[in-house]
């Protein structure tokens, strides 16, 4: 069966077909599908948990010529992104490292040197994990992170009339940003503890993309405001045109910012008290609308188009 | 710097350098060094957490042959495994997931059906995972498991005179149990909730390796009779002579059993409850000695020798 090779089937779908049978039980509040996992220990009176694992691959994630310690930063990073758009608080670590024989133990030490200045950072114990051999190096970061009871942020909680923030800029993270990224943890657990999110998703695969994996879980659609996108610097620079910039924003991935809905009626005094939160910008992207999966742009001038689920393509 | 090589520096030591400065909380109980890593939720005043992560990989774990379905219940049990040898009870599973894009998604398919049987067996939930490209075939499982609190059956916890047991029958698991073996999670919880065991290890290195490991975090030694050490069908089989059967008893890897310490004055009262409550045999393979670190052999005939630390080599 040629046409069932992973290649081919993508990725969505190959997760599709994994999730069917999975084995549940009654204490998962949210399995696969969301940031994180959401699990709740009988005996915990006051909090849930988070559980999220991320790998890292040579090739993929990072190159030969990635230096140790970004590679680390980048491994631990990736997940405490996802606890970060719960609304959580990264707890422990578990880290499992795949190298060929002919790494250098030096190498190996400036990775865990970075992941361990990460943890620092924000909190995590790193409490455990293997080293394995295998043909190219990896690393995959299982985090636990834990969240005040039922206050877990879902994607699945935008509701028509919200108003969608995305914090920071977007695009180009390819120049560099993707291996020094710092995860919003602090402004995630803000939003949760405060209440102003009612729905949460970490940009990792670009916000046309993780827009739409909101809006699916949230059985809602958008209208993107196209000139209040916030436009990063290395996008504008790759960027041969402002269009092309954009389209950079709202395409590319790894930005690891947060993309969260906030109803209308607590909208201003939203922004209001971020700003006296936070000094990172938090911008106010567009609306969630009733038509599911939909999602609408409107320019500078008015101008209205459509945001196709391939990705950007309906360019005013 | 050649001889920095992971080939050469070995994964023990590579992995003392890891462990020196990783950040810690205090609320982990028992960090990097047991089967499990032991944390403890503030407002769970019933249960410590149980957590670890294991890694399958192709031509390490499995090969290009080993059935989907093989797989995927290796890639949960030694995970599983670990969580029996604290005593614990299995939770919650992530499931990573590094695939070459021309595998079939009804290899994936499989994989997933072995680990959710397996999963479904145990009262164990996927709740998660991460599909992506990669060079091999890798899964790479993260268990969350729970124990009452404190009652984690640590490796640490073996003292001059216990007596020293293990589950099942030895070596030769490379025939085909290294695929089929079930953790030995009721077994492992039993011994916990009961309090026979003071020290436990699951059997993943080979018993010549994995006691040294227990006697190493406990700070003693042991006596091991060789003729009560139960050697496999397998293990004779694969073995030319007894002597050559015992070897790979002592040091083939991947038993999946349990190997326990008994206090001396409940050794008796525990082999009879033993017998009462499981059909699997429990074989008492010799006692914990003063002198750390030294394995001293008896065989049938009360001739002596040494188990070196490199492996079993001083054979009577």
């Amino acid at each position: 069966m040629k046409n069932d090779l992973l290649s081919q089937v993508g990725e969505l779908d190959l997760i599709r077909r994994i999730c069917r049978n999975l084995p549940r039980r009654a204490d998962v509040a949210v399995g696969p599908g969301d940031d994180c996992a959401v699990v709740r220990a009988a005996g915990d009176r006051t909090h849930d948990w988070l559980l999220k694992s991320d790998p890292v691959i040579e090739n993929v994630h990072f190159t030969a010529q990635t230096p140790g310690r970004a590679i680390g930063h980048k491994a631990l990073g990736r997940p405490l992104s996802d606890i970060a758009a719960m609304g959580g608080e990264a707890m422990w670590a578990l880290v499992d490292v795949v190298a060929p024989a002919g790494v250098s133990a030096a190498a190996i030490g400036g990775i865990f040197r970075g992941l361990s200045a990460l943890a620092r950072r924000t909190g995590v114990a790193v409490v455990g994990g293997d080293v394995s051999a295998g043909p190219a190096l990896e690393l995959h970061v299982f985090v636990v992170g834990r969240v005040a009871k039922g206050k877990a942020i879902l994607r699945s909680g935008a509701k028509p009339g919200d108003s969608l923030f995305v914090t920071g800029s977007l695009g180009g993270s390819l120049a560099g940003r993707h291996l020094r990224f710092v995860p919003r943890l602090p402004e995630g657990r803000w939003l949760g503890q405060r209440g102003w999110a009612a729905a949460m998703i970490d940009l990792s695969d670009g916000l046309a993309t993780d827009l739409r994996h909101l809006l699916r879980r949230s059985r809602v659609g958008a209208e993107l405001r196209l000139d209040a996108i916030p436009v990063s610097r290395a996008a504008r620079r790759i960027g041969n045109s402002r269009a092309s910039a954009l389209c950079h924003a709202l395409t590319d991935g790894e930005d690891f910012e947060l993309l969260f809905a906030v109803p209308a009626a607590k909208t201003a005094a939203f922004a209001k008290a971020w700003r006296r939160r936070f000094r990172l910008p938090c911008a106010r992207i567009g609306i969630v609308t009733r038509r599911p999966g939909v999602i609408e742009t409107v320019d500078a001038r008015g101008r209205r188009g459509l945001l196709e689920a391939t990705g950007y393509e309906h360019f005013p």
